[in-house]
């Protein structure tokens, strides 16, 4: 106990001794001996977190953090399962507001939820854990994962290592992948905004580019070029950034960065039309919204993007500073990678329980499910609403098969699952700058 | 003007035209014949800001943005001098309190404030500006400096660029840089503690190494590896931030990552003593509350530093998951490259008016900078309140020597320096953990 070792240094140095013990007596946990033993223990056994027992809580493996996954961990009845969260990131993002932390409206604190407050049993509980790891494979005979950690390019930590969970069931809400077209140079020079790193690059990034602006012998050109932000994609989260942006220009830049007034410029590019799948009336209101703050509109299909410009189709150049990249997302390597059947649109195919059908104990939530074409349903759309809801519902399906007596891989009292699981589209909402935003409450979407 | 383009935008698209306007109307700035005109004429001056006029405003040059750099751009007289900033730093930062932004106590941007804060008229006065650039060199004939944009590895913005900045007055104000002995290793694997970067990087390395600790079949001797924090220096900073590191254990990890608490571990390396500028009975409470909550102290010299340990000159090796290395400050490579007199320990030497007397207009203040043996008086302690202090008497000096109309380079009309700067220290403080701190009140130090 560490209350213990202290108190122990405690007593030692009030005894008189000197302030300073020589350490070779307290480092023994290290000395190589006694490493080497624990290091043969540690590998003869299963090498990470070993099958669950009768009369042990089961496991519950959920893959990811994100609205599906931590909407699942948090309501998990962790009196009866143990929850085993791997993800390789260690918290949630309220997605809707990661465009107002990119300017500074609010903090990235505000917008990121550990995983360990959302469900304290991962930190607390003995069999209960966060494991900063990908998923790389699943054997869904032997009811395991493979696991390699993530340290983000740490070094001196820890290198990669690989490990096997065991799980009485498993969830993927391991989320998509932000979609590029396979348009060259995107990935490389384009910034997404699905996490918080990406904000705080974006910010970074716009900081950056207007103190470089100031200095001495640039030409009118390259100023105008390193200040002007191009966002390609006018869905949501395009249309939000450019409203923030154009509001950090208006309020903020014209106050504190006054040198730069006239050559600071937003543009957002769209191959079609903004919010396309909102109604026309508030698409018409969202585009005058954007033109009256500054943002300059273009309809356009990007075709390269290279280091300080991108090509349109008709050959255009567009000179940018900042570039960031929203067109929607899509399924991820590691779906695809899945030996499980697909939802139309690559998906991991599930039936109206959420469960992957052709399996035992595995479902699939958020944006890497789909219903498989069998059901009869339509592909639910990649959107927050849907994913927090498919988390709520597996976990009340899971509790239930668990107080019934079914939490255990392979238990023959599985119950009966309950109803399925059914959509139903509140609306959608997106904002268009300061304290204006759009509200679509058309119950259409697939459901 | 950004507000009248954005009402052209409003009133073209009010006008009922479609709500896209295309873009090859509106990149006119971008054009390349417009562009190779610009760059041309920049090009045919003075490539950078180049010497005022009489009749114009005074150019301040201040080098650094630490405590003697701000402190001076706050108090010059911008009604009578432009004020011209180059540092690699956009920010000051308050680093008696950095040590608290390690494990959360304070957040980053709490002890960070702006330039642009400091003094506004670097982005609003027309002739004063913050420039993101080291200086490379000095030409005090020519009263110029060169310079060379600073982007940390930002690609996509603006490569390297290079400029000159004529002054009538030079301020170095450009620090010190943290001592690693030649020590085999330090800079690749230790962590240091003078900047907001430095901060971030060991709460991120922290969380990120008590995640990691969680991994299945990790040995046990590589869970206390990874957990086992050292830090190298027992100065104030060393000393305050394993207060911080242990009041962080036994507050937030036993709650927050209970799974980790037997196993994590503060070690605090120094040579000689800590504290070694304070008094004995001070040291010794120090000594004591450290061990009291949970600090191991150990004497010793370190030899060499490897990715996962270090090792000690009696051979013993340390293995460590967290490195932070604090033992003092000395001449940077610029400031040893520069062709001035020095003081001893290697500053630059600078008379009792913090003139560097060998050429005109120049000054340095701050660790950079020291008194020349010719004064006879000792070169002062590289400490904030020094800094400031040397910040504040300059501003003075310089805003004097303004009025009396000897603000330009090589004036004839310099007035009478006044004063020479005279150092009365007002006593040491360090804090030791949560609400305890030792303050020092005898006014020893060199003056």
């Amino acid at each position: 106990m560490a209350a213990a070792s202290l108190l122990r240094s405690l007593t030692r140095h009030a005894r008189g001794a000197s302030a300073y013990h020589h350490h070779h007596q307290t480092w023994a946990p290290f000395s190589t001996a006694a490493a080497a033993g624990a290091r043969d223990e540690a590998r003869k056994g299963f090498p990470g977190l070993g099958p669950t027992v009768k009369g042990e809580k089961a496991r519950v493996v959920v893959l990811g953090t994100g609205w599906a996954g931590s909407r699942l961990l948090k309501d998990l009845d962790t009196s009866g399962y143990d929850v085993v969260c791997v993800a390789p990131r260690n918290h949630m993002v309220f997605t809707p507001l990661l465009a107002s932390t990119c300017v500074g409206t609010l903090e990235f604190r505000s917008v990121a939820e550990p995983v360990a407050r959302i469900q304290p049993a991962v930190s607390k509980s003995p069999g209960s854990f966060f494991l900063l790891a990908r998923c790389t494979g699943v054997n869904p005979d032997a009811h395991t994962i493979d696991c390699e950690t993530v340290t983000d390019g740490e070094k001196d930590t820890l290198g990669p290592t690989k490990f096997k969970v065991a799980y009485d069931k498993l969830v993927f809400a391991c989320g998509a992948e932000a979609l590029t077209f396979g348009i060259r140079g995107v990935t490389e020079h384009a910034i997404f905004l699905r996490e918080v790193h990406h904000a705080q690059e974006i910010r970074r990034r716009l900081l950056l580019n207007l103190m470089l602006s100031d200095v001495p012998g640039l030409s009118e050109e390259e100023k105008r070029r390193i200040l002007h932000c191009v966002v390609v994609g006018g869905g949501p989260t395009g249309v939000e950034f450019s409203g923030e942006l154009s509001d950090f220009i208006m309020r903020d830049v014209k106050q504190r960065y006054s040198h730069v007034k006239d050559y600071i410029h937003v543009t957002l590019i769209e191959a079609n039309e903004i919010l396309s799948s909102f109604d026309v009336r508030l698409r018409q209101y969202a585009t005058n919204q954007l033109i009256k703050s500054g943002v300059r509109l273009v309809q356009g299909i990007v075709k390269d993007v290279q280091p300080n410009k991108l090509i349109l189709d008709n050959g255009e150049e567009v000179p940018y500073g900042l570039l960031v990249w929203s067109t929607g997302v899509g399924p991820s390597p590691f779906v695809k990678s899945l030996p499980f059947p697909k939802s139309p649109c690559g998906r991991i195919g599930v039936d109206e329980w959420l469960r992957v059908p052709s399996v035992r104990d595995v479902y699939a939530i958020g944006d890497c499910s789909g219903f498989l074409e069998s059901t009869g349903k339509d592909v639910l759309p990649a959107l927050a609403q849907v994913a927090e809801r498919q988390g709520k519902y597996l976990a009340s399906l899971l509790n239930r098969a668990m107080k019934a007596g079914g939490g255990h891989a392979n238990s023959q009292a599985e119950a009966d699952p309950g109803p399925p699981f059914v959509y139903k589209h509140l609306g959608s909402m997106a904002t268009v700058g300061r304290y204006k935003a759009l509200v679509d409450l058309r119950q259409s979407k697939v459901g």
